[in-house]
């Protein structure tokens, strides 16, 4: 892998630049910095990375970030101001005061900066997305953060699992303190978990039933026995950013033979493609195998059936390279990834199971520590 | 208030285009649907919005948003992929299948796809934010909304200030439960009770000491008496998306008098603001009347003092127009906005005060309830 100097000069470019806040993980990863409001981080070819900051942001960011500081005031800022009013091109001005390019930035820069720039000297878009493909290997600290989160998303898995297995079941519908078994509360009773652990969840998937056939459904309402309960959780650890992601699909009693076969297809789709992952396979490759292996048991991947992609990466951001999907491009080592067939029927239901790993030169080695099994 | 239609007309565009995934709170103001990978929302004069989705969200998308569906497929997709690979122009074909242009897009515009819809016809970046002005205007429903969520960030802060009044003080720290109070067991305890009101607060702040002095210090360590303790939150409520935010700051037992007076004159820098925030006056006068203020009693706006705005708008996002800083423009009936003067000396500490409220032809109605005294 190229060091991130060898694909700025590579992109025929002198400084890689970044404006965003730290949503952005190509922000957050550079600056380890948390904040809420867009800065500006550049990264000159020799030098290390410079973050343009607030006056009020300037103390914490020495603090916390490993980066060089500048605050805008130091960048200039009063001074362009007096000239030029709008935002953009004092943003522009101030980073040409840094460096006079070429600009090399990612594809998702924001437009209104990199037409104030252009000005100035050539914006290169990073558009086959290298600088990400760079930050989607991680380091063993990394994978240490996404292994805790992990353990985190398990704790909240037993805690949902555990419910279900414990509900009482009143004409088919799941019952727990004498009140019927929500999804609501199986996600806030995750979601307690998920905070004693210092991680945040949002948008956890509890979905029974009809609504399984929805792959990203959050789910609402009364669990039912004997359906599909699909549970799928991706919290973030508050101290780091990084992400954890698995997905597991239960019953309460023994659901119809349909979702019992999707259910076992699904666990061996799952095996399948574990025993596929290495360095050097293109995520395409891995998709297609799965495709193939579901459409020689009859499961097409058109309106129904595996209707979404066979992964995808995880780390600040809950997807990011590498993809596995038809565009998927090589597995590197060091990757993590999700690996997560599914199955959908609007008249059966869905079903997808979801585990986390690592790719390695030889293999795939398995992050994710919980029990695949449906029926409870 | 010009509606969308006559911005887009107003700025020579036919669409109004937007890329990106629901954290983005432009999209999620249009679609009101939640996804984590980037979609289309194309306005056209005229139309509805239309939103291109995969087809695995294309039922819940139906489902959930009020705004016409198209499945990436019925867009193009698989035809346009013989022939193109690239994603970013894939995409643009999509786009302009729906609408020949020209494309209006905001600032933030993914620079690829804009680049990619560059030969298509032109772009026109929304460089003066008008879109995000028009959405600054908040209906009542996105008020109540707001309000809710306010209501569980005062639930928190209560929570918080009952640890600290309830604490014992053993050699100067505060204790509970026979262990010191932190500032990570605060910020838990209160994130439990956000948790119960159905929202998320990532990087509250419960600074103390001389961490006050760093506005967004999220604070770490042991909570001491005799000193200012700052706490910030600003929840996002799960099921809408919309923010709230709120900040006191507090003392358990009486701190020094350098710090009694700035809270006293951070306080009458809240009520004065408060009382000249009406629709037609600017942010920028806002901000200015606060410095004003300061400066006559010896507290200026320079690397220590008053180094933030006055305050910003609250909605999808935490920081959002219109601003209160020295580049804000004119504030419109329906804003809701954060009024939130502070001073910050790196050997005192630092005292901020922020209340959250409306903007009204003849005033301000503030939504926060909650008491700004100092010491308990």
């Amino acid at each position: 892998m190229d060091s991130l100097d060898d694909l700025i000069l590579g992109a025929g470019a002198a400084v890689y630049c970044l404006h965003a806040s730290s949503e952005n993980a190509a922000m957050r990863h550079m600056s380890r910095f948390v904040t809420h409001d867009p800065v500006t981080i550049l990264k000159r070819v020799q030098k290390p990375p410079l973050m343009i900051v607030p006056q009020m942001e300037a103390e914490r960011a020495a603090k916390e970030s490993p980066v060089q500081i500048l605050t805008r005031q130091q960048a200039g800022y009063l001074e362009i101001f007096k000239s030029d009013k709008n935002p953009w091109k004092i943003q522009a001005e101030m980073i040409f005061r840094q460096c006079e390019g070429p600009y090399l930035v990612p594809p998702d820069f924001p437009v209104a900066l990199a037409r104030a720039l252009e000005p100035y000297n050539t914006v290169i878009v990073d558009a086959a997305a290298k600088l990400s493909t760079h930050r989607a290997i991680k380091t063993p600290e990394e994978i240490a953060w996404i292994t805790r989160a992990q353990r985190a998303a398990e704790a909240a898995m037993d805690t949902a699992i555990s419910l279900i297995r414990d509900a009482e079941i009143r004409s088919g519908i799941l019952w727990h303190d004498d009140a019927p078994l929500t999804s609501d509360r199986a996600r806030y009773e995750m979601n307690k978990v998920l905070l004693a652990h210092d991680c945040t969840a949002q948008d956890t998937i509890v979905a029974c039933g009809p609504e399984t056939a929805m792959p990203h459904c959050t789910g609402s309402g009364e669990l039912m026995a004997h359906e599909p309960i699909v549970i799928d959780v991706f919290p973030c650890d508050n101290k780091t950013g990084y992400y954890a992601d698995m997905t597991r699909t239960v019953s309460r009693g023994q659901p119809s033979g349909k979702v019992m076969e999707l259910h076992q297809t699904v666990k061996d789709a799952v095996l399948l493609s574990e025993g596929m992952v290495c360095a050097g396979k293109t995520g395409a490759e891995c998709f297609q195998a799965v495709r193939d292996f579901f459409a020689e048991l009859g499961y097409q991947s058109d309106t129904e059936g595996f209707i979404h992609s066979l992964g995808h990466g995880v780390g600040l951001e809950i997807h990011e390279q590498p993809s596995l999907s038809g565009m998927g491009g090589e597995l590197t080592a060091g990757n993590v990834i999700t690996l997560e067939p599914g199955l959908y029927y609007r008249d059966i239901g869905g079903v997808r199971i979801e585990n986390l790993g690592v790719v390695e030169n030889h293999g795939f080695s398995r992050i994710t520590n919980y029990s695949m099994e449906m029926v409870l």
